[in-house]
């Protein structure tokens, strides 16, 4: 972590008084914006790749050091097939365009379901890395909740292991919930909820999610 | 679930669009609250056991079924000795009075730490039935997240497995997290949080949670 692209900027030179060092983001609202539109709701996700680059620009200048983004889930699959296409191809638009950027990628999720895409085996449950691998940038795609938590029954370590404790978990969409995101390492996260839909993703909001970050203590539940 | 109390009003008489089935309650903010009133910490915890009878009786009034106090986790063992006490009197003192009322009673902790009361082994891990049985309470007693899932790892369920599904978590104390409550439970969960401290406890702060959860869809991650 001691590369510099020439758009890093030290913390110490940001206006935050703690940066985490692990960021939690829950895109969520990507229907909901497409509705407002008149598009199919399906439609959103398209719209919702180029945000998560802007997204990972800003966290790369402050510089955090991991971010998981929830991709999508085993419940998302429910949902009808226009839609399941929609953001599996986002899923996978995501983590092709960063392949070429500087981050050491991480897919977790559930491989042996016919849902999760294939291109995105290469980097299934394993860290790789592009670039400077100046941040860890993780993807949850075809995640369960159960299924990480029975995996850990079974082996003694999560299927999610190699992502560690979620210090703030930001949501957009105006939801104030985890739903199913990373229950383990997500038991001491700070929540910050924008009311925003994903799609209209501003870096004003990274900066409001650390600043609220900021007046909170850590205290790992002690 | 068919009796009623003379207190007891219908849900289809409140101004609510949907009842929680099982709401979780962290009463956070004892120890800031008696900060504020130059108070040693630890005096707080004492005037956070009547507005949890408060809170109760509105339960009641607005038939929720069920309901789980976060009352002290192994984490906050490290705090002082004194705080530890207080803490652990206000446990004890608040499963003892809600046994002379209306509620099956269900405590769920590690009782086989020292730092388990003695007086609630009784109430551990079954539950034990009162008055007309209208509402399951629940308190977490020395409970520990990881105990939790490790008991589920080596047995097959959960510690906390006779505790089912949370649809609302309303925290007191203006933070937004879990603190390890429940973290399977909760995965669904919509957390309303609450600016007050918990001693100022106000039955308008339940209803302005409930007025939040009907606006809430419930998708359960989907």
């Amino acid at each position: 972590m001691t590369t510099h692209s020439a758009l890093r900027v030290s913390p110490r030179q940001t206006s935050f008084a703690r940066i985490p060092n692990h960021i939690g983001v829950i895109p969520d609202g990507n229907r909901r914006w497409a509705a407002l539109r008149g598009m199919d709701k399906g439609d959103g996700y398209a719209y919702g790749v180029q945000p998560g680059f802007l997204l990972y620009q800003r966290l790369l200048e402050y510089g955090v050091r991991e971010a998981t983004f929830y991709g999508f889930t085993k419940d998302n699959n429910k949902r009808p097939p226009r839609q399941r296409s929609a953001f599996t191809e986002a899923c996978v638009q995501a983590v092709a365009e960063l392949a070429n950027r500087d981050a050491n990628l991480l897919v977790i999720g559930n491989t042996r379901s016919p849902a999760f895409p294939k291109e995105l085996l290469p980097y299934a449950n394993r860290r790789v890395s592009f670039g400077k691998g100046s941040i860890n940038v993780n993807f949850l795609v075809n995640y369960d909740w159960l299924w990480d938590l029975h995996c850990a029954r079974r082996t003694g370590r999560l299927a999610s292991h190699l992502i560690p404790r979620v210090d703030l978990l930001v949501r957009w969409g105006g939801r104030c919930r985890l739903s199913g995101f990373l229950p383990v390492q997500s038991v001491y996260a700070d929540i910050y909820v924008i009311d925003e839909y994903w799609p209209d993703f501003q870096p004003g909001h990274l900066d409001a999610a650390l600043q609220y970050y900021s007046t909170c203590d850590v205290t790992l539940g002690g």
